[in-house]
């Protein structure tokens, strides 16, 4: 038995076994352990002096599987955790379910769950409880995952995107476009590997740090859409308007030269380690600065304010200011 | 346009559409509302009580999307909530998680959000934070549904398998084999349209009515392996024996017939709407009378019991016990 069987699926012995001997295994944690239906946490212990729970969920249908700087196992526990994260909360608890193609490898899903425990498990994020799926050949794509995270958000903390105001600052915490490009080269052959890396992390290290800086009033990763999303969920909370400054954006090299060929903004190419922050305008030197002292922040840059003038905006190299929309669509499907 | 584009999971404007026409609106709470990355969720208010979360996690891949008695959207809420349950908990909060199938019909999709939002809306539960991913045609089987569900335990309450002890009696809520039944007969076209209904509901107003009954020692709905998954956790957690008694078994006179003509046994068969329980023996018959007394448990009965010898038998009708072992498979893929 090589790969994944319908009776994987079907809450009989296989998927009882494959439950014992892989995810229980690996993920190894006494929530997972006393396999009851549900994982069942002190509620005193998940506080930890905070007052309110933060709570989010992604699927997980990248393609392909594996590329350079992670993997959908990666993936789903960094995403998740992240979007748990940039609430000031710490991410400590994972769910996740798994929906897995009939004829999937065996060594393919293993390799898959131990990326997820090894990542949980470096963030101090215990997985707790799952679900496994199995559908026939053909009526899914090899393997989905869906997470779903929590941790309590400190008393002190009230990052929101509506508190933001004129005159705020807008920083981003490194370079821009990473993961698009990364996945786009790879998937249309374009040749660039080698210099292209996904940015895939788990940012809470980073993000607890701004804690310390009084000014900061919102924060978001920019993953689907990108940091220009990310800008418009901005200026949509807030009811004002974004302005970004096209030589401030941090872009590397091989992802410039991959936008310019295509004729693509790595502005709408997402991001899975990077975070947009709003902060209050004296202190952006010093939101800027602690970024930067920390290694996944070493390339962060201050990039836009916030304005009056309602809409997203991007002031070019000459000055000239065009309005930046929304695209109907990113350029690439199952980016994550 | 009626159906569901790439463009609906790209992170741009279709999404943003999507997002705020369909689900914000059916979904419809403060937490959503809010749009942030995370839902943020009183820790107070959450724990009203109770000093345990419970948290559960099932992934939804039933085909047909749609069969009497329910459809995969009130089995995504009903599914979750009652993985939370039967730890006591009120289940309170679901975080939603689709993959949809490029070509989905809206039109479908809007039905499913529907179902979803007034079965949460009538079991007091928030959808409060969710995802959306499309796939290309072929990628997918339509539609896939996660939620992940919380609420918190009383502190006066303490279900558990492993507290099980020989002597101990096995209740079950109504009859068995239901949903099985009738998805089995609906994708086979077996022609017993009418007679067959899946059970599919929130058991929650019922479980709280046990929280009274003083030897109630653990629960779990009989999902996916039917009631005989069930008496294998039971015997594995408790590290006993499970013997069920095959005239006490309630059994629709439909899901018999069925059963008889495929030589499939009903103990085997999924529900969607059945609690396990194990009970001191001296509270059986006021676990029973409490049951009966709900409408949810109406043709509840005692089923067996727990004794010392291990394994999971049945004793048939002329008192002769033979072993029932788990099958390796379930006979019914993508049964939820």
């Amino acid at each position: 038995m090589n790969s994944v069987e319908m009776a994987h699926g079907s809450g009989g012995l296989a998927m009882q076994q494959l439950i014992n001997r892989l995810f229980i295994s690996a993920f190894d944690n006494p929530w997972l352990a006393e396999q009851e239906d549900q994982a069942r946490i002190s509620l005193e212990s998940l506080a930890l002096g905070g007052d309110r729970l933060a709570f989010s969920t992604d699927s997980y249908v990248i393609d392909p599987l594996f590329f350079p700087g992670g993997d959908i196992g990666k993936l789903a526990v960094c995403g998740t955790a992240n979007d748990v994260a940039v609430s000031g909360a710490v991410p400590r608890y994972l769910s996740c379910g798994f929906i897995l193609e009939e004829g999937l490898p065996l060594q393919t899903l293993t390799t898959l769950v131990n990326s997820m425990a090894q990542t949980a498990r470096e963030a101090g994020i215990a997985i707790v409880t799952g679900d496994t799926k199995v559908v026939q050949r053909g009526a899914a794509d090899k393997i989905f995952i869906n997470t779903a995270g929590m941790g309590s958000i400190p008393r002190d903390v009230h990052w929101r995107a509506q508190s933001l105001t004129p005159g705020d600052v807008l920083l981003v915490s490194g370079t821009i476009g990473c993961h698009g490009a990364t996945i786009l080269n790879l998937r249309e052959g374009l040749g660039l590997d080698g210099e292209l890396t996904s940015d895939c992390a788990i940012l809470t290290p980073l993000i607890q740090t701004l804690r310390n800086i009084r000014g900061v009033k919102a924060l978001r990763d920019a993953t689907r859409g990108g940091v220009n999303a990310v800008a418009h969920e901005f200026a949509a909370a807030c009811g004002c308007g974004i302005e970004l400054t096209e030589s401030s954006l941090p872009v590397k090299p091989a992802v410039r030269g991959l936008c310019e060929l295509l004729g693509l903004d790595p502005l709408n190419f997402a991001n899975e380690g990077k975070l947009v922050i709003g902060v209050e305008r004296q202190d952006a030197e010093a939101a800027l600065a602690q970024l930067r002292s920390h290694p996944l922040g070493r390339d962060a840059a201050i990039i836009g304010e916030v304005v009056e003038r309602s809409g997203v905006r991007l002031s070019g190299l000459y000055g000239v200011k065009r309005t930046l929309d929304l695209p109907h669509a990113e350029p690439l499907p199952r980016i994550c």
